[in-house]
């Protein structure tokens, strides 16, 4: 029986990595901008990208070399997007990977790079290359926090995490994460930047079949607002210097899997407390679906609707904007069999008003914590979704009508 | 050649049509929350009601009157939107429309019943009746205005308009109509009613084809929040009282369901500038997709974006949220073709940045007006769809965090 354990640490956790942030005064002065992570040899590597159809000029270039397996190095600018920069902005993208390179002294084709920040205005070179060779000289197994606060935006906190997997037979297996996103928060991934480092020896087409789960029930299953970015990016990377190999034939591959999915939803987690003037974190559980698909089609209409989460906001358990948005989300929902109720306080149950005045009272006393969950029985099968999700505040408003094009 | 004109009136402005609106003090004491139109004979009808699969029990009721084709009376209350109410709901629905029919000798059948307000509430029944003994007694060729203020609920301003359809041979048909809602206006009839009476004579039939065309051009092309209400309703009744009498093979056919469609574009349009919070009314116009189908679903993605508005709230020209907003509609969007203007000034055309601090701050300038212009050509074919639609501000957050279940 393996065990999975929360410990310190970012991407440099697990053996074989450095990371470091640096100030190259991207945009801004006096914040860290500018992230490297490095591999010390060639690493596994598997990412899932942004689904938008303008898609920036680094997600380009990095689906393309993340195609090859190998990885040596992922660096990270904000402040810019490095997105609807046409052809200079996919020379700049490749020149960045390829200044990295060089200071790295590794292959360039081996070198990702990730733009995060204002859309449509190309980089600033001579500040990523100040950047690079910042960020190269201050590489360290000790890198990881200032990584993580180097690829903060609207962000308030950095996000990391670290965690090991230890397997029956003793051996263990680090793994590394860092992300970064608070608005363009939605499912499909949205202006997220999602890094996660092991130091497992695996194969990339095998950390492909384990990024892409993991993303499927973490940074999927999230949603802040209703937007989805040009440059999401989600990779793994894999040092092997742990020794520990791993394949889908493994006894413990499914394990390793599970290991990799509870340090993006850790980290998914952490984005939705973080999200763009949100007061509340939301688990919003639909059960009772005819099937999966229309639970998901459900739980996101639901965490969608600027009235719900505009009453999540003001305390309100207003069920009937929950039973609104999931009737209107194309799911099958009959009005009879549904069940709302807000953490363990039912509101409404097949088709009648449960609530009276103590537990409006509840339900209100529960809503003003700063985490709580809202759950939605639609009683007609086994169907389920759960979605991580959160308010829409005055903040909200405030911080993007005053965010700058 | 039919002209079209408009005057001063509602719902009473055509012959044959009296309405009132009265204080019943359903829920609030003080203001008027209970109206009436009432046709003086049998009046052809038709009506288009909700998608949302949680229908009102009015809606359930009167999706089977219409289907009759003739109405005597509509009878419409605020406070409470009888949704969610099981059994009782259904009940009251067609006692409330029983009262009615009662206090204006008409058949029971013959009249429809509309509720808005809070879900999950039953009926007052005792003010229902009061509201339908002092509106019966009110009703006047004068009582537009009272029965557009009655419907209002977090509407700041009464909606209503008249206009003249003269035709070629220098008779007249005269139009009215009235309309409420201002949250959950999305497409697909979000919480609204709408009201428009004519008094041509027309078949029930027609006036089907008349409705539903003119509702997919101007109530479905309306977006303020992303939300779908359980009580949508547009109603058309004709009165027959100016004894024009029309139908599907008539040479003014076209024109008839074109003063329709104006009629209900012009509340549509003046439901946005009245939406909750709304401070900028948007004209989002989506040209060049490959067809209108994907035109639209571009420019709902685009409308619906709580990043797009809340950058037009900041009168920020943020086109890279606009070029995002379609990029992840679905639509096929190819950035080297895609322009963006907002009123004449062009922020981004064919894959280039060509806004520069001039055009900047013409950009600023136009966004501070009350009502401005978005353009996308998409640069692929020759789909298009307009959508009138709104920003998202901080007076949205609290109007919607503090109305209470």
């Amino acid at each position: 029986m393996s065990s999975i354990d929360k410990t310190n640490g970012g991407v440099a956790f697990p053996l074989g990595f450095r990371a470091s942030g640096v100030e190259a005064h991207v945009k801004y002065p006096e914040r860290k901008d500018f992230a490297l992570i490095v591999a010390d040899g060639p690493a596994t590597c598997a990412g899932v990208f942004t689904t938008n159809a303008i898609a920036a000029a680094p997600v380009r270039l990095d689906r393309e070399r993340v195609k090859g397996g190998v990885l040596r190095a992922v660096a990270i600018n904000t402040g810019f997007a490095n997105a609807c920069t046409g052809a200079q902005g996919e020379a700049d993208a490749a020149e960045m990977a390829r200044i990295v390179a060089s200071e790295l002294s590794v292959p360039a084709e081996q070198v990702a790079v990730c733009s995060t920040g204002v859309i449509g205005v190309t980089l600033p070179m001579d500040r990523i290359a100040v950047g690079a060779r910042l960020a190269a000289a201050a590489l360290s197994r000790e890198g990881s926090a200032d990584a993580a606060c180097a690829i903060m935006t609207t962000d308030t906190v950095p996000k990391m995490a670290a965690y090991v997997l230890t397997l029956p037979d003793g051996r263990t297996i680090r793994f590394g994460a860092m992300s970064k996103g608070a608005g363009m928060i939605e499912p499909y991934m949205a202006t997220m930047l999602g890094f996660v480092t092991t130091d497992a020896v695996v194969s990339a087409a095998d950390l492909d079949e384990a990024v892409r789960e993991a993303a499927s029930v973490s940074f999927n299953r999230i949603v802040i607002d209703n937007d989805r970015s040009t440059n999401d990016t989600l990779m793994l990377l894999a040092s092997g210097a742990s020794g520990v190999a791993i394949d889908r034939s493994s006894p413990v591959w499914l394990d390793f899997k599970e290991a990799v999915k509870t340090i993006c939803l850790d980290l998914a987690k952490q984005m939705v407390m973080d999200g763009e003037g949100v007061s509340k974190f939301v688990t919003l559980s639909v059960t009772g679906a005819a099937d999966d698909a229309e639970a998901e089609r459900a739980a996101r209409s639901i965490a969608r609707s600027m009235l719900v989460k505009t009453s999540w906001y003001g305390r309100d358990p207003n069920w009937g904007r929950v039973i609104a948005a999931a009737g209107y989300s194309g799911a099958r929902v009959e009005e009879p069999k549904v069940r709302i109720s807000y953490g363990d306080v039912v509101a409404f149950d097949h088709g009648r008003v449960v609530a009276d005045a103590a537990s409006l009272e509840a339900m209100k006393k529960i809503m003003s914590e700063r985490a709580f969950t809202v759950s939605v029985d639609l009683g007609l099968g086994s169907g389920s979704c759960t979605i991580y999700t959160s308010d829409l505040t005055h903040q909200y408003v405030t911080i993007n009508a005053d965010y700058t094009t």
